[in-house]
């Protein structure tokens, strides 16, 4: 997107470093690779999900969700929430979420773009709950109480984030009682699920048992940063939802001609439990990177890691020791607090490496 | 998409027989592969276009064509075509384009969606270049002068398809008196090529020459149809028209975390020419194809094949034997008009099988 | 809106005289006013529609429809089609409309804008029926059925203009025509009535009769050219249609704080059948008009008018000799095609001037 | 709107008492009305915009402005404001705003609409200027430099209320210092002016100080709350942002086609000063209402009224006896904050009556 002249052109890439700035930083694993060079090699296929792979995938999510889903691939998570939100709103509806929702913070407005306004509003941050990211069943009940008047955009769906984008999980009886409240209040329950696996992971439940059967209606079931190139689903729970939305994909420019390189690689994602497999490994590489730098000094874990990622606060000289030496990681506030992320790839070899350089430099630092 | 139970879930699916339904039929090719395998292996790598593979391929494309313009890549053309008109004009505006093109056609509102409704005015279907599917100066003027007034949307841009819809081409004095006449009427200029790459192997000439040099301010270069598994790249020659862009893709959905996966098969299909070598061979076989079955009974070929695609009257009977006999391929109006589409991996054993089998259908029909 | 100094600022504009531009020349009707001027006596009333004026309003135009309906008062025509198309579609659905469609030609891409996208297909225009400005069942069959993909905006509403934009009527038996393949085919029914009064008056049925009764779901009804200052009623026969729809009026900036002065007007208009003693008025004027024109040299008249406009066809220099003595009328196509339009206080006079004045022309340019 | 026959439907309503819940429950100012007479007996004018009363009209506030601004008339404040806000950005930019603005909080997302999913980012609300409903350089500042990643909506343009949500003023030197901060971060400012009459009135300065001397790019001048029918005007000191602002106004719905009935009783409204006598009025009744009541037992006015209204704690038993003795005012926050809105047409006599009622339900409540 830069116009000056990379250092040297013709050279072929090295195999970079591991960082822990983002799980989407990681390539594809191995056998969401291979279904996508199976799918290279299949010749001629229909497009616009007309073909086998597509066909399967989908078949593969409705046998692991245990239900007659409707599935959708489409390209990113922007495009993954933004069509499920907007197909469950209308302009002058509101979308309820945690003020650290991605969908709030992190979209450019990607939500009122496709929803043509929809507001979100966002919940309060002060409560036990709130600092950890989650929305809550009374800050729900307040938006949608404090006023009825034609002015403020009526509350219509309920959005949240499994795992939340501060690492942490909603329980199966969380998301329950946050569907109970939606269900009597006439709002749809939407679940942005951009680390749904690692979240399914952790808890250690059946995917439906925090989806579908606890109330959810739209799941956006996030392959990228678990380990595909490229690609979501979108999963209607209620196919009564899913009207019409093969349309709304295609108008918004997130239909593939050639689906099958955007699905064949859930094929083998889905195969073998691998998208378990690649969640319980990230997730266990934030365990470890966790137990290895929470009793560095200067370093204050904000909350024990629940998901892939560990949120510290860490002493400004030792985030600028590490950047010095190449570790590239968000402050995602400002005043020290970090975000270490953890993807499928992420090797012990890497976790031990950055703790034995944060380690040197906190005491440096101290 | 569908819910039906595949016939064989288990199964590998075979590699399929080529078609003449598309040019996105076909999978990737070689180079381009190459390139997304070598990405891959390249480890972690900054996300959201800000790596290497993105950096080269951007580069490439200001080294091919011959300037400084700004490149971005997003997922496809139904995508490209309207965040580049969107960013071209206002709600307000119109798009002026050919009534077969694309962007009116076959889009499903794609760019007034983007645009927040911005209207497409078409020009006259009866002159012999709008029979050949060609946008004419006359019916941009026409267009341009019939009002004047708020009631009626104002006319911005003029989209050009090349190649066209019809498999034709505009010669670059074509695109020059119609650049002429866009600046005359203060309007920009748009280029959908989704087949650009034909286009420019058909014409024999350098890529700038139909394009900045001819008075183009944007081009959507099409590469899926051309080999890639999936992208598009928006190239913007008056840099001043992207202000802010980077934005626009990112709220509407098309900014890829794993860019590299998008822009690395781009480098490969860019290197040593490949791009070129793919067109010119789709459109021999196009050629090919043409020769082997204008003489048959009861064929039309429509006009001679300038790109990639044959456009032939076919008999109703042959069209019916012909689909029975597995091969797919559009009508694209009623009553018997047929498209058969080249890809960069249509074999000579493929179009001569296909003309064998229709000149049996049209002596059976005759 | 211009900036150059009126001839004489300070002046008090006299009462300019009478013209065939379009009825919206016309000044508000004296019961309308007294209603106004009544509603401004009424001192501090409710805001945002809560006032006994709407009220009443609302209440007569239930009765006067002899059905339990959901009316909204608007600004203008442009915001009651789209706002009622828009809640009648989603952005990737398409409305069919005549070509001559007020919507499709003169709102600037207004239900573009409000449904965020929706595309108008318009049917064609070489029948006698489309000829005379109207959309006939055959035209909306051939939208709906010539294609079933997803790549074509999904047919969901059928707009008609009763009457038409070029002055003729749809019968009672011809709406439930369409009405009927709008039903079969899963399509809402719209009818953009800007000039609904004249409609009613010329056909001598009751309003029910050619709207809900003959199946159409939502009707705006005109009030502006029929003598109001500002302001239309979008009237939902089917109340499951109008949900949430005060929320969209608000967001679309179409809430009037002080609603009365929208509201009470059409309370003087619909007292005492003045809305149909206006039309009726304007529709005679029309036939007095027509009468007098007809056999003039050089005038060929499109069609007998059948509610308040005359389309006829008239010599170049009678047209400029009309202008040149201060006529104003619209050429609405190209070659002399001109519309005359009669308002709810054209008088006599002005009838038998104008057609003096074009009698002495014509015989000129003979 | 609703469904429920009113009481006594055939009644003439009476004058209704005057309240204080908003200064938009009363009507039409005598020079307002007599302007909009005046406008119907001039006979046929032509429509759009095209009429001399429009022309005087947008004169007029040009030479109140002192400048060669650009004028629109639209139907309300929802629309000035978004329509203007929209022309200042785009989609995917962000307009910076005080948590309490009309704009965020009560507009149904008519901003996000009309701008097709702009983000309102609002300011701190902790500040002793916050806690006044002003927005601060600072917090600007920090808006602006928090982030620069394009997954945030990019700033763009700073809206203002004067007078505030909460009644208060920006002085002349807190404008310029607005305007100072949004220069150098490249953004535009905008300024609604629901209320901008009281603001003048208030500060005592000439209208061009507060607005285009001071930096402000385009004013939203109301006129319905100050005593017309309907109809706010758009004024853009800067002519380059105005750029094909008429088209965006007629597809909005916005463009009134007998525009005299909106413009008219802005002539009536501006000439002998009597938008500033109204205001001055407004203003002073708050004041009266302010000394009437501060020192009442259990009532704590908020802060001093600067334009026309009083926001004041009072007991809770207090508001509902002044309910039910048939006062209506609003509750703007939960608690007992409550707001008393005086009007151009507020008696001496209704705040003398209103500060008595209370002055007895505190004595009681106490």
């Amino acid at each position: 997107m830069t116009t000056s002249p990379p250092a040297n052109p013709g050279a072929q890439p090295q195999a970079a470093r591991q960082q822990f700035a983002s799980d989407n930083l990681a390539g594809i694993c191995p056998p969401a690779l291979q279904s996508l060079l199976d799918a290279n090699a299949s010749g001629h296929q229909p497009a616009y999900g007309n073909d086998e792979w597509t066909q399967r995938a989908s078949d593969m999510l409705r046998e692991m969700f245990q239900t007659d889903c409707d599935v959708y691939f489409v390209f990113n998570g922007t495009a993954a929430n933004s069509l499920a939100l907007a197909s469950m709103c209308q302009s002058y509806h509101s979308v309820l979420c945690s003020p650290v929702a991605h969908v709030e913070t992190d979209e450019c407005g990607g939500p009122e773009f496709f929803s043509n306004g929809s507001k979100l509003l966002v919940g309060e941050n002060e409560s036990p709950a709130a600092r950890l990211g989650k929305l809550t069943p009374d800050a729900i009940e307040h938006m949608v109480t404090r006023r009825n008047d034609i002015h403020y955009p009526k509350p219509k769906v309920v959005s949240l984030t499994q795992a939340t984008e501060l690492g942490t999980l909603y329980s199966v009886e969380e998301v329950r009682a946050i569907a109970a409240i939606a269900k009597r209040r006439h709002l749809k329950l939407h679940m942005d699920g951009a680390r749904f696996a690692n979240a399914v992971a952790a808890l250690g439940v059946h995917p439906s048992e925090i989806t579908w059967r606890a109330g959810v209606d739209v799941l956006c079931f996030g392959g990228t940063k678990n380990g595909l190139p490229v690609g979501e689903a979108v999963v209607f729970f209620d196919r009564d939802m899913s009207q019409d939305f093969a349309w709304r994909v295609k108008q918004a420019g997130q239909l593939a001609s050639k689906m099958r390189f955007i699905s064949a690689p859930w094929v083998g994602m889905l195969e073998d439990d691998n998208w378990l497999r690649n969640a319980r490994h990230a997730n266990a590489m934030a365990q470890r990177l966790f137990r290895a730098i929470r009793e560095l000094p200067g370093v204050q874990v904000l909350h024990e890691p629940q998901a892939n990622a560990v949120f510290a606060q860490l002493p400004r000289r030792a985030i600028d020791s590490m950047h010095a030496l190449g570790w590239n990681f968000y402050e995602f506030i400002a005043g020290g607090g970090c975000r270490l992320m953890c993807a499928w790839d992420t090797t012990e070899q890497t976790v031990d490496a950055f703790a034995a350089d944060l380690a040197t430099a906190c005491a440096q630092a101290a």
